[in-house]
């Protein structure tokens, strides 16, 4: 047995083919938010979702060293203690995983096979990385910010740390911080204690977990992560597009209860009212349409009001009037930057980026 | 479309069916414990594995009441301030999913597909239910004591609220307390906010959350998870057995470093030190015994000293002296009741306390 057998290429689903015992291992450790958990503003810690390429490293907050060197004036290393002594802010940020909608698609791309869940909104407490580099001097000759964490895995046979570049421009224009808190409490430990980044609007494989470097490098960085693995491809030897912000989504809390296996929701005849969350990583959301007929029709939701982070989701509501009998429920979110959420998003490869309208059936009795 | 349409009987898959969108739809609210999540003898709760049947109900702290009525001298009603003010204890309990291990059984029972991942030990506080059930003064007539939890759903075409039976012996015995802590802090959602009971030493079926009634019956317990869900059958319509305590297991912390997608192992050639977790809900541990070549040749395992807590997980290590080339982990437990953990556990229609060793490939190079 070679490394070439234990850590294969990605492949597609043949048609038909159900999951797979490889995805369903990754569906078994990580897990995506339960859709009533929408109910919550900020996502509790356990049932924000959870992505973890590798293992969940061990690290204790007393002797974690941040380095940021590179294209800088002055190496520096910082710890959890002399982080907590800058400047602090909190920030409210909804992230989402590239993968998000993956397993939905046809041909279905063999990876984490997500549904639609696997999106939170937490509060993150930290340092601006703005700040961070400003301490330690940026260079004029700095193009790229490298993060790498401290997980260490292999993926289509290239051993690797986890590690993600930005351009600088990004790094300081995205408000990235550096945090040790999520929701006011210590970082849990599978999302990143005791330090990561996060990329507010960003898709979440930029907010590298387990954050130990801060590299800043003279060229574009063209590690696994940003030159092979997140990218938007139709085939799979193609250079592809990089993935950058979040495309806007919107999701229903499903009504009423649930059937066990299912998941189909049986409601009670009347006026149904629907709640959910929207977001888009571009602009503030404009407006959500929810449609009761499969897309046939539909009504524009109310949003609740803005929050001070403008990336964050944003509640909205609508007054479903249910008769009996079958319906299925369909919603989608525009932003202000003009991008409007598709019925059903375009194919690609690696299943990146498919933010295709979330269905839900429901038996109206 | 009926209810029966909506909310199907269990069924087997064919054979060679991967696993089906019902299963994804369950793998991807509920989670299992990361395995390298093993290292923790108190699972963070972000970690601990989560089963949920229905939706994840919304409750206050503040307002939660629960009941305490049926067959008792006083039937009486508590919110979390007055049981607050009742004696306390604290108990480190490992919880498993009935269901644990139901993914690898040929055929595979439809439902929740669990590998070996869903298990995880907390420190719950709270009451003894023995004090509650004194406090309303226990009637001689009593022979079983139903929980309800606040969670409703429709399960094989049966509408209800999960609900399951002890008898009276059963709910004093296993020492189960009634919990608004885990690990220190109030419930998360998932795990039964604001109340919910905990019983070591049963699967976790046994441990209702969300806990809104405790009702004292003259009769022995004929509701749905009792009579129906939770029973070993070999065929669909014959009445089985119920299912109680949690058979023996051990899990490896898998070593060394892993492929995203395939999980397998790469661990550097020498000593490797080899690390898990074993418990049985009959009986403390006794042994543990490892395999480096596929379960061909067992050696003991080093047990750490025992807790207080003698049903909850014990920690064991072996040192393994690594050859290069392809090798299979495997490993198994013995309680002090005599119970082995069988390398393939016998099948069952429902897939429940399956505990057949785990594998884990691992390259060493």
């Amino acid at each position: 047995m070679s490394i070439e057998q234990f850590s294969v290429r990605g492949r597609l689903a043949d048609t038909g083919e159900g999951i797979t015992g490889d995805e369903l291992q990754l569906a078994a450790r990580n897990h995506g938010i339960p859709l009533e958990a929408l109910r919550y503003d900020v996502t509790p810690a356990g049932l924000h979702y959870v992505l973890v390429h590798y293992d969940i490293p061990a690290g204790s907050a007393a002797t974690w060293r941040l380095a940021v060197d590179g294209c800088v004036e002055q190496p520096m290393s910082f710890g959890l203690t002399e982080l907590r002594a800058m400047t602090r802010r909190t920030v409210r940020v909804t992230l989402e995983c590239a993968g998000n909608g993956r397993a939905s698609l046809q041909p279905r791309p063999i990876s984490q096979p997500w549904l639609n869940e696997a999106v939170g909104t937490a509060e993150w407490t930290g340092v601006l990385l703005a700040d961070l580099l400003e301490n330690a001097g940026i260079r004029s000759d700095a193009v790229d910010v490298v993060f790498t964490g401290a997980d260490h895995g292999i993926e289509r046979g290239v051993e690797q740390d986890y590690q993600r570049g930005l351009s600088l421009g990004e790094a300081i224009g995205s408000g990235a911080i550096v945090a040790w808190e999520m929701n006011g409490d210590p970082l849990p430990p599978q999302h990143g204690y005791p330090l990561r980044l996060v990329v507010p609007g960003w898709y979440g494989m930029a907010s590298v977990k387990w954050l130990r470097s801060i590299e800043l490098i003279d060229h574009e960085f063209d590690g696994f992560q940003n030159a092979v693995a997140y990218r938007i491809r139709q085939e799979a030897d193609e250079l592809g597009t990089a993935i950058t912000r979040i495309e806007p989504r919107a999701l229903l809390i499903p009504p009423g209860f649930p059937d066990f296996m299912s998941r189909h929701r049986f409601v009670a005849a009347g006026i149904v009212p629907l709640e959910g969350k929207a977001w888009s990583g571009w602009a503030p959301i404009d407006r959500v349409e929810v449609s009761t007929d499969a897309g046939v029709t539909w009504s524009p939701a109310k949003l609740d009001a803005a929050g001070n982070d403008e990336l964050a989701w944003r509640s909205f509501s609508h007054d479903w009037d249910a008769a009996p009998g079958e319906h299925v429920l369909t919603v989608r979110a525009i932003d202000a930057s003009g991008r409007e959420q598709p019925v059903e998003a375009p194919w690609n490869r690696g299943g990146f980026a498919n933010n295709s309208a979330q269905r839900i059936t429901v038996l109206v009795t």
